[in-house]
């Protein structure tokens, strides 16, 4: 008699990596028929559940589950999309038990930031109280690196490579032009509340005078006049500045720089685009030529340049979770616990999923240099094993390969349409 | 008896190869000392001649030319510096000569793009009025692959593979947010005049449906209304829109769409930045989410995701360049041409500089689909050979090794300053 299936979900922004622990939760239930039947996963996450739309990976081929350890993005769709509480909202969670009641479902895997470990945790003592208990665990995603436990997030790892090894490659570029042209390189990454992506930049510098020269980070108050100082000692030192800006750069008053920030041609304020405005305040004050870069997107797919670390650990969270739930484990994730630093070893533990759900870990101050402006050793040797290794995808024409998707729905069992 | 010394400078913006070049020329040099005796690199391109601020590349180990085939940046320093014409600035011209005839310079190897190929025919011209001839070899190098004559551009290939690469990544990363979130992606490149970077991206795309959805060239005068019409249509299609822009990007009246845009808080017109005029232009009038990435200096200094053809043909023209001088050859520069698109074949051909000299090669219109919005088939042929492979750098604790040169300054013997 094979064994019950399983739910898999991928939730909130995705990263370079989450499909290789999708890959881990695919491969290790493989391995066990008898007790995972099959994984259906959420077209467009938890959404996918609830309008009973999930895709059947059991007619994926072996081929395609493996590519998936290289393919970036999202592959079976991810969601923005956050349950309420259950008092507010019985009717979701009671829609998601109906959801796996009618397919089966034993298992609940639910792959995302702290938002979905609360999630997970409220749907097992929902399916509990339903009398359909349900096993539900949570996966570490964030490219914030800003959950709890965990010694850090997969998705991290190779956003934090993509910015040192970028913030390294533009500062040559930006070096040799100094004498006649730009002077100030920005690069916008990042990390709305916590500074973990933009003090990855700090790693491509190693010796005094090395750029990045200077680094904004959330948690150090904005202050524009050592700002500009700080910016003019460089250019008169080092001939060149570079700075790495994260996007949640606020002044003292909490205010976003970002906001301080651009009107359009109509007078709206704009969204977005701390660089700019720190590119202003230089070209206002000090007049050197500048250029910025903003990251975007392009930082958290970057599957071409992945940390190897990163990808071994999104595999290993994904295998750990499909074990523990083998084991009969619930309302629990994997988290990553560092053993050493040099050389780095680390291992997966579990945690109940209460200790992580809602909330968040900032870079600590003893992370960030006296004058705010630069990353400590103890930052760097937190920070170093995480980038270290390169994981490349094979390549076609010169482009990445990426796993191709037959994306078959199961057949839906409930008659009726839910509507989220 | 030692040959004569060569002179090597680097102009222009950088690229992810020009190092590359730079080793093609020292390695080659220094397998016939007995004609060249040793290259001096100018420290900031042309100033460096100019001002007798020269590197001695002799005091370099072998190790260290050869890692600068996988450095990006211009090791030497570069410049953003034009000599003007011969009766405008004679001064500059006969301090060259001062400064080469000091040196025993008998070779000068100009590195950049039209303007130097421009300097370096009138360095020929006037070296042999002044009784003091200098073989003067051009070399091309260009992110922008705006060259005539040469099938194609050193360095372009390199930008070419980072941008068709990220726009691959960033796709399949905003698809899978699409339902819930982002639904319109834009990545802003370089190519002010020719939009050569921005078909790259075009690669991406292999079959109907696939990102990028649209393309915004240069060459292709910008009207809202149809641009507007196509985003929508994406969107309802395929449930989201990535459209790759050109900096260079204007309206029917040679407007930027970059200076259409955006004013800082005190209402002074903003410079650069294309991709947020695109982004509220869809967000006033569609209302969709979006995410915008600048590129800017990230996309021609990315070493890490070279093209490996790119990185052969850089290494390719320093070499033949020298060869060139060898063979007595002057006031010419080594050009690439493609011998077949499949199998991908190249040689190298040696072109009179005045034929490539203040000329520009926009993107031909056979090579934009009718809509004026993508690639046709034969850019796909032209450009595809010009990403293939990858040449990966060697790493150390997760970052990039590069060449870090002793940079010793040859000893000047000239006694009086020049002020540049």
């Amino acid at each position: 008699m094979p064994g019950r299936n399983a739910f898999y979900a991928q939730s909130g922004g995705v990263t370079a990596v989450i499909n290789a622990t999708a890959c881990g939760v695919i491969e290790t239930a493989r391995k066990h028929r008898a007790q995972i039947a099959n994984v259906y996963a959420g077209r467009n996450g938890i959404i996918g559940a609830l309008t009973e739309d999930m895709i059947d990976t059991g007619k994926e081929r072996a081929s395609t589950i493996a590519a998936l350890r290289h393919t970036p993005g999202g592959a079976f769709g991810s969601a923005r999309y956050k349950l309420k509480g259950i008092e507010e909202n019985r009717a979701e969670y009671e829609r998601l038990i109906q959801v796996f009641q009618a397919h089966d479902i034993g298992y609940f895997f639910y792959n995302g930031g702290n938002d979905s470990m609360d999630t997970a945790l409220k749907v097992s003592q929902i399916s509990r109280k339903m009398g359909f208990p349900v096993q539900c665990l949570g996966i570490p995603k964030t490219v914030d690196n800003d959950l709890p436990v965990t010694d850090n997030c997969p998705g991290f790892g190779s956003v934090a490579k993509y910015v040192a090894v970028s913030t390294q490659e533009a500062a040559l570029d930006v070096l040799s032009m100094a004498k006649t042209s730009t002077k100030v390189f920005i690069l916008e990454v990042m990390g709305r509340h916590a500074g973990w992506i933009a003090a990855a930049g700090g790693l491509a510098g190693k010796k005094p005078g090395d750029a990045p020269h200077i680094i904004l980070f959330p948690e150090i108050p904005f202050k524009k006049r050592g700002f500009l100082k700080k910016v003019r000692q460089c250019v008169n030192d080092y001939s060149y500045c570079v700075i790495v800006v994260s996007e949640g750069a606020r002044f003292a008053n909490g205010k976003f720089l970002a906001e301080a920030g651009t009107r359009d041609a109509f007078g709206h304020a704009q969204l977005g685009g701390v660089a700019p405005v720190v590119a202003n305040m230089v070209r206002e004050n000090l007049g050197y030529k500048y250029h910025y870069a903003i990251a975007d997107y392009l930082q958290r797919s970057a599957r071409h340049i992945a940390s190897d670390t990163d990808v071994k650990q999104a595999y290993a969270v994904g295998k750990a979770a499909v074990e523990f739930a083998l084991q009969g484990k619930t309302a629990v994730l994997p988290v990553i616990k560092r053993v050493s630093d040099k050389p780095y070893r680390w291992t997966i533990e579990s945690a109940p999923l209460g200790r992580i759900a809602n909330k968040e870990k900032m870079l600590p101050r003893r992370y960030i240099s006296s004058d705010g402006f630069g990353i400590t050793p103890a930052a760097r040797r937190y920070l170093e094993p995480l980038i270290k290794g390169e994981d490349y995808p094979p390549y076609i024409n010169g482009l990445p390969k990426t796993a191709r998707l037959k994306s078959k729905a199961v057949k839906p069992r409930l008659g009726k349409k839910f509507v989220v």
